[in-house]
């Protein structure tokens, strides 16, 4: 067997996903006196307590394959959302419903377009596809360039792909902005509004939802990784047209999302105790945090989702940074994926991780933005 | 938007997945004293009893991100099977990684052999892919032609997949046909071999395992679906070459199976009472039905997996006697999807299952083939 001859080029091309540290390792290697794993954008509150029964009680039928539509769940959602349940379709995840999308879509010499600096998911997903993917560069202030993407939309286009919030600058698109998108995109254009961090943002004024502008042709994307604090299961939602969403249940897997998934998902849906708790901890988190990086100087993008993006000088200082912390037990993420080799990504966590990380931050970090300290600086 | 503009065409042809009744809504319609689930060829016994701390130990992290390469469970499996962690890919289910395989190896033009009656995962993700799939006919029997599949190779062929045990039929291939298929793929066409039912056929002397026949282009799969009683989970594994798991870490889902999946499948993985226990089960429940169908004069086919086929006169037939053992409680799967409209699977399940069945049976069906009680038929 000759791999090289039986592998599309497409997929040569694809870098394999390289996990960063686990948490087991970071302790072996460097001993740190705690670890503060921030970042995943993860929920550093875990999850709602309603959960644990409600999976201990799925164990009981776990024998058994999972509804493949998520019945119960999906009615759920719909009522929330005010939409019929044959507008929404779970699946494991936004990953997975962004990688349905381009299993069901696209054709070959179909291209899409989105911006450079944005969730690598749709990156991966449509090289996995063979896909043409037009990537505007945003704007100064890390923003979607609107004009430019609708001028990137030709005859071949199927999708525009848009994160907003945008992951990893937190930022979002101005209302006028994105109905100026929404109204430019062809109707045989799909528009793939992903709101992983819908429930951080629905707060901000300036924060539109796509359900308020929505289309035949918006695709939504929500999930359950975030806000509710169930990453480690794979489950998210689209919101869509019933034609929509018909074809893209031809294309997931049968029996995604797990029946352990649906069955927390459910629970943590009606916990909104544990939502709101969640979402202030990351409010106070990061005026606490903006505070700080303005004490020390510091350039960063304020936020709306989850996270704050830090803006170093060059790659060398992120990649100094993102090690000198991890040695300290602070495990941060480098978006040089996302596009950005000269940012790290910080996700808000509890108190006792913030303040590791300020802690840290000053052993690792000079007092003016440039000046690393020498002793943590490996090259 | 005009959605048939913008799905392509080989999307447009298939046809969406329908769901069999739940156990809900058979006892809702026709309020059957009992419900026996025959239809999936899941583990009627649940799963191990370390499943469940195992899973709630897991939850403890469940904010998190899974492993995404799941390093402990793919380790112990390269351990059982004296292979190199390297050589394991684990991922959703055997459904997804046939999805993965799709996804990583097929372009535009290339084309993929297996036989009419074999597991329809593999007819759907080839359809989703829009790949030309050659069905070629089993032999009377219901065998694999390994002749006529491999005159079915040419130039553009990417895959030959072999279910072995085949599912829905639980034959195998017999070892020096499964020699001559194997010596007579070319080096650069991949070969499936999927064993989502090699738990319940190593004990056959017939049944050779892939792994004893192992050449560089062979992939085997394997699920904790079946005989691990973990369907509910998902999650399978492929055991190929490096290089050929390598390029499929690329395509598959980052973060999949879920951190709850694995956990739950390394704790059943090391239970080799729990699955004695189940192979034990099934074995016993099939030399009883064998006994019970000859008695009826009902044809049937000899099996190594966890499920045995009926074969009725016509399709009508299989319909009439599947709808009416589902008034009576007992659901079964007609098997029509995977190519043989006039049989149906029966599951193995317990003892008070399997009296179920022969009790409702005997109602159902007359007491000769073809004559089908006239008061259960709905035409």
């Amino acid at each position: 067997m000759n791999i090289s001859e039986i592998v599309p080029e497409n997929i040569k091309k694809l870098k394999p996903y390289v996990a960063g540290k686990t948490i087991a390792e970071v302790r072996n290697e460097y001993h740190p006196d705690s670890i503060s794993k921030l970042a995943s954008n993860e929920n550093r509150l875990g999850c709602s307590p309603a959960v644990k029964p409600a999976v201990i009680d799925a164990l009981e039928s776990i024998q058994d394959y999972p509804d493949p539509i998520a019945e119960k769940l999906r009615t759920a959602i719909a009522e929330q959302n005010h939409v019929k349940p044959e507008e929404i379709l779970l699946a494991a995840g936004s990953e997975s419903i962004i990688s349905i999308l381009c299993r069901t879509f696209f054709k070959n010499g179909d291209n899409a377009v989105t911006s450079n600096v944005t969730f690598v998911g749709f990156f991966v997903q449509t090289g996995v596809r063979g896909i043409e993917l037009k990537k505007v560069p945003v704007t100064t202030g890390y923003g979607f360039d609107v004009d430019a993407m609708l001028n990137a939309i030709d005859s071949q286009t199927k999708m525009v792909y848009l994160a907003n919030p945008n992951n990893p600058t937190g930022t979002i698109l101005a209302a006028e902005e994105y109905r100026k998108l929404v109204d430019g995109i062809p109707d045989n254009v799909l528009l793939i509004a992903d709101e992983a961090y819908y429930e951080y943002a629905k707060g901000y004024p300036d924060f539109l939802p796509a359900m308020e502008y929505r289309k035949e042709n918006v695709v939504i994307l929500r999930t359950f990784s975030k806000a509710y604090g169930l990453a480690g299961l794979r489950i998210g939602y689209a919101i869509a047209h019933p034609d929509v969403i018909r074809e893209m249940i031809k294309a997931k897997l049968t029996f995604e999302p797990t029946a352990a998934a649906q069955a927390a998902a459910l629970a943590a849906y009606g916990d909104f105790d544990f939502l709101r708790k969640s979402v202030e901890l990351v409010e106070k988190g990061k005026e606490d945090l903006y505070g700080f990086f303005d004490m020390n100087d510091v350039e960063y993008v304020r936020s709306v989702s989850n996270s704050v993006m830090m803006i170093l000088d060059s790659e060398r200082e992120a990649v100094d940074f993102t090690q000198g912390m991890l040695k300290k037990g602070v495990i941060l993420r480098r978006i040089n994926a996302f596009g950005l080799p000269n940012c790290v990504r910080i996700t808000i966590g509890r108190e006792s991780e913030m303040d590791h990380f300020k802690n840290s931050f000053k052993k690792v970090y000079g007092p003016k933005k440039g000046s690393l300290l020498e002793n943590e600086q490996k090259k």
